[in-house]
């Protein structure tokens, strides 16, 4: 949408900004500005961050040239200028659609984006990376950046990447982007300690003066001149406050100010001639620019599409229905009333996970650690060793982040540590770094731990209890999605005990978590249009396994689907098939259906489950599938809905293409194994 | 081994510290130097850093009462003085054999263990997570103090964990145990810091007198108060370094000798009384008391056992055979010879790793990161996308840390970054907390990654070659073992084959990995003892997997045993179990041998395969059952050798105790599968 007379519109890539003058880009500036309030007002996306980034942004490419040069944005939703003048600019607008712009960088839109992030904190170790690689490979003349937010910068790795540099004396800057916020306001010691460090923006003449105050000083003694290099020390730590960095081996400047472009080029030009690792503390405002997100940052972090109104901007339609997130928080919320003991854990997602009542209400209760989910896990495991009953509830991408503590700290301990995986399975337009992907296959390999996910909303208050109850760690997942209840009159939760829904002999769908519903009306319209009869499960329980009903569904129905929103490898099917192989039980005729072993792109949540034949329609195709080689008869109704589909679904795809003997001999081993099993009762069709 | 007359023979509880002289402390630290000395020369164990902590280990006992108070020992590996006088003593000469003591904390053993650790870098967040848990438990009078060394200290969840205390003033005491090393000497920025810190012990004296010096300087104007302050601080900062803590929020007090038993005393007393988060920096010496070890302490960090000799200690038994970790350093040895692009990352573990020589003779291709795994991965990642080649050489458990990393900065960005997985498998005496378990199932979901593991020693320089010729992430993992050759003709290794070294039809075991030499000698002995004709595949890739001779093993062998070291959930059998599904071809005949759903204690390797069922035994045993069921005809010729064994393998036990449908059921199912196989071929005894 941007105007054909713009300058924007004239910039195809950074090169072009060397044309222009001061006044130029001040005009640049602000017609990025405009072209990001335009286009965010419309769809959910980054936004405060965006805005506060323009001039830094514009600076970087005037004073390096990333076509040599590496430029890292942690995080990497600030990203939106970087794509405006890197070639991206008309395509803005399709920002985070299905087939559009990445919300993050993505290296395959432009050579610009050197790594594809998400995750906060790890900028500084790859921008090092890059220049040792650079030296490795005979290009020492390349300059590697990496801008980082202070909200991101308590994460661990961060430390250790300025550990490692300082050490090692790696020429490198780091650009801490200091907008004073997380995606909420930040915590914990490295904020205070940042309060502190803008202060000293105002002290910069005090400098000399304070020098020559007290070299004024008579010295006497052996010491003195030690004395005297010990307080010029001091002094400068005291006034410039960057010796928390200093101390690690870097080179402190700043505090700056993020929107003067003169004053950042600058800064940036006489860094490129300094020699080891810089830290540039720049200081921006989020939202720079729209007044209403400098007010309310949070609010326009990621907003949904909105319009001015009276009074202020609102979104354009109504918040949508409640979401797993809701139930969640409100699950936590009443058990937190129940029981002072009940800690809340979150990492630095008070918004996303929408903690805000319990923080607002149980301030005791709530701990908001940062965006460090090491430490969250670990802090909690020693929460419920003093008898506590922490949650830590958190993305599920993001607890990746705490992978070995969950391992150590909490499993090997056999610590009931509660885990609320938010996000778990595919999360639409934040794409590939922010799916939960992985959960159920690394959860469940840990022995001690209960691996859970509701069915639909009437499970998760339910599981949550259960979970607070129980004597061991449990994780409880769920969907970024809307709260669907499926009917039927709910059981309690049980240890290891699945839900029958329906048992028939024709089929059997095991679900596993919130597609519960999609399986039930695929059965349903498996049974009115084809007349097969498909029973449905809500397994509930990934570990303990239910392996009564499981291996019970194998041995009766004709064929049996498993269905999960998390990776097929080692996944709920996977637990299925072992199952299976550990009874001695023939389970040829079981197919599961999960994310395939490729990254999903950004889309709308629905458009992604059905790419990966995880919606209805997904799962009716694939039912009847397997009903034809089992040798049911299914009706030819709906030929195109029915077709391929399926080739992503079965794992690693260019093994599985060259793998295998060959069509004939596959289809006739299914065969045996299907003729192993009892008949399936005589079909009638009644669609 | 104790003296039934030493004063540490009357220590049953810390509580008997209290009866003591300081005349009968000092004595006591004496008898505890002796006694670990005693034992340590007579079996590998950790040795240095426990002799570095015998007078804290007493203070900390005296200063606190820890029935009531938490006390966390990072690592964990320093904990021995800790067992000597929490009633431990008579048994520290069974430690890290079979049924004796742990050599890291055990809570298992004393209510005084309460984490069982073994990573770095965790206790600051767990101590701070006793701490609240305690206030949120109505125990605010419990003290809470973590014990962590220099060597950890850059572990970045150490630096979340500040952050957050600090930001909470959580009453709480870490104790910095600097010993100025990590196994290996320590690097970075942290390092650095403290090697600066440590001279400021003596300027203790100076603090007085610089701030009378300033305080007689007439200030004048409006800032006069306020610069008084920057001076103070600044002095502050200057004198004692502690700013990097002290900007954090935490009290910085040191650096003390921390052999210094009553002044170690009176500083932990005097911060029993302070509020908030206090960091105590106490300065070690590994191996004080032991002359030998106090002058090589990475040398005598773990040694093998010892004697003396004319020229100094000596290892009681030549060093033995050459390992996997020889064979993967000469490989990575002749890579970095052949291309100046490879380069060799390790966490700390120059030594473990055995990369002494690549670090002396190629200096720029060596980068030891320190505890820092996260980094590592995200810095290799960025050496990868600047065209170099970088090798994260590292422990199969620590590389835990780096889960997210490998997920985005690698796996998704399809790096070119090679793992070396040491450790893989069973580690024999340090147990639970360093068993490589969990690789095979966590590496093998992410897209793009090739898992390898070699079948024998000369499957490793080749895996390696073929890992740095790749353009996409590879990992290859190893055990903790000696090298072996199996006998055959090696095949090259190609993307995704399988090595077939016999094809059978009674059975084919598949076997992932160096356990590979065991499955060949179970091949021979039950061709030779029980005339059954077994096959071996030496799988190499479990990602991806050789779907061809998987299934083709399958379809034409009698049974099929997967043989791992890791977890059976997810890992390489359900690799086969899901190939098998994806092709439709029954697989009820298949068993997985592998890694149980618990942990497995420390013990010898041999015996730690054999309690698993993984030594010949054991697959012999697993592949008589198997073969039985298959209704092959195997001769009862050693009923003993191949009784149970068995309930542990398969899983969940809890779940399947009470789970499936009765052993008739199963038998009957597994009848089915079975009877549509082709028949074996007819059997005759021959052994």
């Amino acid at each position: 949408m941007t105007n054909a007379d713009s300058l924007l519109a004239r910039i195809t890539s950074p090169a072009d900004l060397r044309a222009l003058t001061d006044e130029d880009l001040e005009q640049l500036a602000a017609e990025m500005r405009s072209e990001l309030i335009g286009v965010v007002r419309r769809r959910s996306a980054h936004f405060a961050s965006n805005l506060g980034v323009v001039e830094l942004c514009l600076a970087l490419h005037q004073a390096f040239d990333f076509t040599r040069d590496r430029l890292i944005w942690d995080t990497g939703h600030q990203i939106y200028p970087h794509k405006l003048i890197t070639g991206r600019a008309a395509e803005l607008h399709t920002i985070r659609t299905k087939g559009g712009l990445m919300g993050y960088p993505n290296p395959s839109e432009s050579p610009f984006d050197l790594f594809m992030t998400g995750h906060a904190g790890c900028a500084p170790s790859t921008a090092m990376g890059l220049r040792v690689g650079d030296e490795l490979t005979g290009h020492p003349e390349r300059h590697s950046v990496a801008v980082i937010g202070d909200g991101a910068f308590p994460s661990g790795i961060v430390f250790e990447a300025l550990n490692n540099a300082g050490g090692l004396r790696t020429k490198m800057l780091v650009v801490l982007n200091d907008n004073k916020m997380s995606i909420c306001p930040p915590v914990g010691g490295v904020a205070n300690y940042l309060d502190r460090a803008r202060m000293s923006s105002t002290y910069h003449d005090w400098n000399k003066r304070l020098k020559s105050l007290v070299s004024s000083v008579p010295l006497v003694g052996e010491h003195a001149e030690r004395w005297v290099q010990q307080i010029k020390d001091a002094i400068k730590a005291s006034l410039n406050h960057g010796m928390l960095f200093e101390e690690l081996g870097f080179t402190y400047l700043g505090p700056i100010d993020g929107h003067d472009l003169k004053g950042l080029r600058s800064y940036l030009e006489k860094v490129k001639a300094m020699d080891g690792p810089i830290l540039l503390h720049v200081l921006t405002n989020k939202g720079h620019g729209f007044e209403p997100a400098v007010k309310d940052p949070v609010k326009f972090h990621a907003p949904a599409p909105f319009r001015k109104a009276e009074d202020g901007y609102v979104p354009l339609k109504a918040s949508s229905s409640r979401t797993y997130t809701d139930a969640v928080s409100a699950a936590l919320h009443a058990a937190c009333g129940r029981d002072p003991k009940v800690a809340i854990v979150t990492a630095a997602m008070c918004e996303g996970n929408k903690l805000q009542k319990i923080r607002d209400e149980y301030p005791s209760q709530f701990f908001d650690v940062g965006i460090c989910e090491g430490h969250a896990v670990a802090f909690a495991a020693g929460m419920a060793k003093a008898g506590a009953r922490p949650v830590v509830d958190i993305y599920s991408t993001f607890l990746q982040r705490s992978y070995d503590q969950i391992f150590q700290e909490v499993a090997l301990q056999d610590l009931p540590v509660v885990f609320c995986l938010d996000r778990a399975g595919l999360v639409g337009a934040d794409g590939p770094t922010h799916h939960g992907t992985y959960d159920l296959a690394s959860m469940r390999v840990f022995p001690n731990m209960v691996v859970m996910a509701p069915g639909d909303q009437r499970d998760v208050e339910p599981m949550i209890e259960f979970a607070l109850g129980h004597d061991s760690p449990v994780s409880i997942r769920y969907p970024r999605a809307g709260l669907e209840a499926v009917d039927r009159e709910p059981q309690p939760i049980e240890l290891g005990q699945a839900e029958v829904l329906e048992w028939e002999t024709d089929g059997m769908i095991l679900a596993c978590g919130a597609l519960l519903g999609a399986c039930v009306r695929a059965s349903d319209r498996l049974r009115e249009r084809y007349g097969l009869r498909v029973g449905v499960v809500n397994a509930r329980f990934v570990k303990p396994l239910d392996r009564n009903v499981v291996c019970k569904a194998i041995e009766e129905a004709a064929f049996v689907l498993t269905v999960e929103e998390g990776c097929l490898m080692g996944g709920f099917g996977s637990a299925v098939l072992e199952a299976a192989g550990d009874a001695g039980i023939p389970a040829a005729h079981v197919r599961r259906l999960g994310l395939p072993d490729r990254f999903v792109l950004h889309a709308e949540r629905d458009e992604q489950l059905a790419e990966v034949g995880l919606d209805v329609d997904g799962i009716v195709r694939a039912a009847l599938d397997q009903a034809r080689r089992a040798g049911l008869h299914v009706p030819d109704l709906d030929p195109e809905a029915e077709a391929e589909h399926d080739a992503d679904l079965d794992g690693h795809a260019p093994v599985q293409a060259s793998g295998a003997n060959g069509a004939a001999e596959r289809a006739n081993g299914h065969a045996n194994g299907a003729a192993s099993k009892p008949a399936p009762a005589a079909l009638t069709a009644q669609g």
